[in-house]
């Protein structure tokens, strides 16, 4: 049995719906090693160059590193015994690299400073994915919410219709979150993106007063951040779930609204590709929407799992840390999966204008509020005005004609109640969203 | 990239900690099919025999699907696009039994009454599997109960050497909320393993009237209780979820007590095969204890997707129902491992008495409260007894013997405070725990 | 500040919305010092009658302790320094009685003792209300089911509309889980409902060998079943959480459904008073559903919180243990707030029959289904079905005639898609639901 | 009832223990009075600044909205009926400033304008304390990282004796995170004090096109940062919630190492203010320390909870919104008390020498790591090293001693493996981590 799909992340049957081969190929077995031995080479590597370890075994040994692969099954068993991967790791490459140069391997790192490091380059290679696939998303949506800035459609609140927006609004709310997320990520990657390096107990003890110089170095090679070890403090760990979640809750925001939007009875914008049923042959299941929204969710579930990781006991808490190695790979992979299908969502966003027009017919008395400020903005009482909009809505007549008949004010109510007066605050309100990301562009 | 183990339940190097392959076996892509393939199998049969599909058209599909094999990787891309796996399923299925038979396949059925079954079919098989694994365990601690039933030890409440008890009663405490667990199974049997079959909308139009009857022959058929059609009532994932949960809570009490009783600074009691360190030779790191403490918070994490899941909207949610594909296979899994690791532990104890004698001998006030008893009922007020008590405990003298200067009583205060006075209560509150579970045995 | 209203349960504000009189009275600070004292005396009686105290100081303690009052803010101090009320309370129980029959209070008892059976009896008194609420609400569902079983309306599954069922149906798929609920409160009350006493560590010591006589008659004096000690034994909290989570996920259902239903766009069915805005005034907001939907979510996570504390660290841990104190009442009142927002819209289920029909109306392929059944049964073969039912969907006919001229069949299309066809499955299975109820009656 | 405390939060009896008086009073029916009539009275003095509605009519408002005073419980029934306090407001401060005037008041705004810039504002005076807190903290812990730099310990991972690391050190572990927290604030306080003004659909339709300009004096006016309206993105409370949980997160890493370190069996070091007993007169039970775990996962589910809310559907969604006023308020009373208590702690750390030491002699192997590598630096081959060290540990002889006569190397074993040459890197380590703090402040 080498092969166990038992989550929806790696089941062959869901692959297509929650998991992403690009993200995948990043997080799975082979790139755990790969990472970890990337952190063991780049150890060997620095400490020769600074001659903690001698100069030339470190040499052979980052060569003899740069081609090893290691079968994740040979490292099942060890890891069943230490609950974790690095001892049977280690052994397996100093077998690779021979007895002599070997013992130089992992010298003065501890498991997790290899474990951590390694998830570390881990996601370091997956936010790249995520922020060109968050760029793009954004460019669309800004693109889409500028296409669309004229099509006027009923707003909601509480489910009720309130007041006229457009869709090109809607769709600027849709990437407000997303962009703060974008605002945020030079900040994330300078606090997530650390490298680990603290020997047993986290003072680099074994290799003092060596510590903080192989520290330094390391992460330059490696391409992360240099930090005191945070083998107790997993700060780092809870920023990133915190960005991660954060786009996932915008996405769901996204699509829950394209959710309602789409319903057969409201139709008033569709996107995605429609799923069909086995046995109703008219559906159109809006599936990439309902699988962002359950993205969310296992990433909501994820970051509390992470946010229980975060206080681990002494030097090293075996009980906590491990919920990280479950936790944090779904997220990562939850937020890139709901990317990959917002942007095909957004990509397709199709208003349909009859519909978007039948339910403002419907609802005239969604100028109610527009009705009110102009009776009050000309002297109007604001206990009559009340009285005046809610006698016009539940008149026969149209709404506008309504309102002339019921008030003595010399107002062309056609022209003030005109829809169209929701697009110029909409454009700038959307305006005003999408500014903030070319601040950030600037920067 | 036909495999992607990209969570501890499924990776080939964790597989040994966090997965299991009886389970898996019973959870994988494989098992979902054959289980999906079951209830279509005896849909056609029961419909066969009931006239609602022509019977020699049914026994032909019934026998042509037990020999159906289905590659998942064939379904994943129809799986993308439906949001299910059940239509490509049935597409499959129709053509390996030919259009003219294939046609009564999965008559008057809806997808979710394939997978809920599916669902119910492999819950079925795992608690098989599990309710086994907690006999074991209930058994053994039992064993390990009485046979250590006289070995005194501090015990602890709040972090605090608190009054005397016996390492059976301690176990005995671990086994309580398992017999728990144990007395609720054969309800939650028939609360939770129940058919789906509804059809459309839930209420069988399409073989109207023959739902009743059919669901009724279907559950009998797959060995299941008949039900109601519940594709909006997840009761019975809700109350699967809460025992599943209420046994990982047990076994993370246990563990979490193992941790602390096998620290290299108590070490009263070790239990398990201890973990090596890359780099510390000495240590023996409590591995399985550790991990049913990480099982156990994915299991709570998982229940609360469930929650979540719950609550659907309308006749079916495509936002809620994939969050129990992706957190029941969770549950299950989680909890059978950390079963199986609990049985490691249970069959593991071993009291160290130097130690657990050195910790009484230290800590001589444990028998404060037991002296404070005795000189109450001896008719010493209360706040003179308080105050005895704290000053023989602070006395350079032993405990007894500074009780007997300081009080005037005619007290054997060696005998009185004897700590073998615990070796009955612990035994007979331990009784009353396992007794519970004989009652059981006889209901 | 005696007074701290920091909670949607406490503020006075909000307490119209998210909270109750009659729960948070058996909740309150009060409630809790005198669940308390009913223990302490309970205690005293019991043990004088059976000769563990002296029985005359006994019975003057009971008496005493009948008329006691403790204002919760004498005990805030002696709280915040042991982090538990009850050396305070006791010490203030002492004084009321005098210190000759006040030494006998609390006789062999710890503060978990008296803290987890004042939690049980809390819970008792408020089992109470939930369970006549229970009651009346599924009574009003069951009645409200067989009022609407004629009206059609348009079944939805993900988002979509589906095939036709009943009104009638839609309750009756909401009251489906409450019947669940309702069925398993018997065996909860046993389970949950349970006498805490152990005494310091568990076993009893200080009053051995006593411990099980007493705990029998205490806990028959205080109407509770008796149970081995289960400080460390959370089973019976997470027992009643499930129950208590599985009432607000039925609830959120309905109230999910409900939200859906009276949108403006959508409006078949309206429920509950609406909610105006501060400047819209045509607007009805759902408040009851909504407030519903919060309280669920507040439930799960509640449950959450319990589910952490229910792995205690040896005989008693100070850092799980007060979550209970937390999340409990939250889950009590949650649940009973979430039942009393359901009667209301129970009571006031209002279907809209024009909008009902419009729908139906404006989506005739909701026969599909039906219609590819009917060619199915008349020897269509099913990729012909397939094709004929599409194009009748999509000509400009009205879908029956579309059908007439497509199909070769001697088929009375307008009788054969009668969506009247679809109440008397929806009441069969409405029927087999409620059902269940009356099977719980007779047992 | 106006008095409903069913909260740990709102107890009279709990209030020591799990609230604040400071906190508190920002956060209760009073200040969220105050906090909206603060954002009413400050959009009446924009707008009449500006030109948008009368100025002297403004000026009137600005001014008696200054004194006016609102009873809670006189909003209690209008915000049961609307779901929000703020129609019920808006009217009784329009009665009280008359109706001429009153009409002004709340002109374009929506009670989600009202009652986000409210929470803000509340939050803004929250987050002062918790930063000088937050600043006492990490002060008190920098110099008690520096006064025990010297005192010796034995390192724990893994619940094991590890490598002998200083008190320094680990205390300084506890500031990290901390450290981090208050490097983001600056950053947070931009990202997350933003005022809230959009109109009912989020456009500031009904006073276009000057939402912009109000929009902008109105956050200078209450001091917050501009922002486009944010109705339906949550990220700032996100940030918030994650800033909060992070700090909580690294309370409860310091606390649950002092649960440990004070346990009685291990008393190495004490904190705070031991909790007596009930029943046993010898325990001092570590309240502050239990405490701040119980707080920390009070905050974990209040950042679920806020998670769930952050995905609201259309302009505003009257399901998920109420959930901020439940978990906010939560989340920044948790980590203020929790921040209480940790200064307590950190204020109160008390080594206890003999018992450290006696650790230290009683594990010699902690040495273990030591000895390899001096071995290996002497040229010992790896596997020899593991099976020296292992022999000189299993030996009855001082650990040091038996490598003398194991090895055959000239060292001065008794020198090497002194447990002082923990102390400077220890150092070095903390320093490190310090260090950051000052980048902060020249920043």
């Amino acid at each position: 049995m080498s092969t166990m799909p038992v989550s929806l992340f790696s089941s062959a049957i869901y692959s297509g719906l929650f998991a992403d081969d690009q993200l995948v190929d990043l997080l799975d077995d082979a790139s755990d090693i790969a990472a970890m031995v990337a952190f063991e080479r780049a150890l060997a590597k620095v400490q020769g160059e600074l001659g903690v370890i001698p100069a030339e075994a470190a040499q052979r040994v980052a060569q003899k590193l740069d081609q090893v692969t290691v079968d994740p099954v040979s490292l099942k068993s060890g890891t069943q015994s230490a609950g974790i991967p690095v001892p049977a790791l280690v052994s397996e490459l100093r077998n690779h690299v021979g007895d002599e140069d070997g013992q130089w391997i992992h010298w003065g790192a501890t498991s997790q400073d290899v474990m951590d490091t390694a998830q570390v380059l881990q996601t370091k290679a997956c936010l790249d994915i995520l922020e060109a696939r968050l760029r793009n998303l954004v460019d669309r949506l800004e693109a889409q919410s500028n296409a669309f800035s004229k099509v006027i459609m009923a707003g909601r609140t509480r489910s009720q219709i309130s007041t006229p927006i457009t869709l090109g609004y809607r769709i600027a709310q849709w990437a407000h979150p997303l962009i703060d997320a974008e605002a945020a990520l030079s900040a994330l990657k300078k606090t997530a993106l650390i490298v680990q390096f603290g020997g047993a107990s986290g003072i680099n003890g074994a290799i003092a007063p060596n510590g903080s110089s192989v520290s330094s170095k390391l992460a330059e090679e490696l391409g992360l951040q240099d930090s005191p070890s945070w083998h107790s403090n997993r700060s780092s760990v809870l920023s990133l779930a915190a960005w991660l979640q954060q786009i996932c809750a915008a996405l769901a925001k996204m699509a829950g609204d394209l959710v309602l939007m789409g319903r057969t009875d409201i139709a008033e914008v569709s996107a995605g590709i429609g799923g069909g049923s086995s046995t109703m042959p008219q559906k159109a299941n809006p599936v990439q929407a309902e699988t962002i929204l359950v993205l969310n969710q296992i990433a909501i579930n994820a970051q509390t799992g992470l946010a229980t990781a975060a206080s681990p006991v002494e030097e090293r808490d075996g009980a906590k840390w491990p919920l990280e190695w479950m936790f944090l790979p779904q997220m990562l992979i939850a937020t890139g999966v709901a990317l990959r299908h917002a942007q095909v969502l957004a990509d397709s966003i199709q208003p349909n204008p009859e519909n978007l027009k039948a339910t403002l017919a419907a609802n005239p008395e969604i100028m109610a509020e527009a009705a009110s400020f102009i009776l009050a903005k000309n002297g109007i009482a604001r206990t009559q005005t009340k009285e005046l909009v809610a006698k016009a809505a539940a008149s026969d007549r149209p709404f506008a004609d309504a309102l002339g008949d019921l008030s003595t004010l010399e107002i062309d109510w056609q022209a003030a109640l005109d829809l169209q007066e929701a697009v110029d605050p909409s454009r700038a309100m959307s305006a005003r969203i999408f500014a903030r990301r070319q601040l950030q562009d600037e920067n």
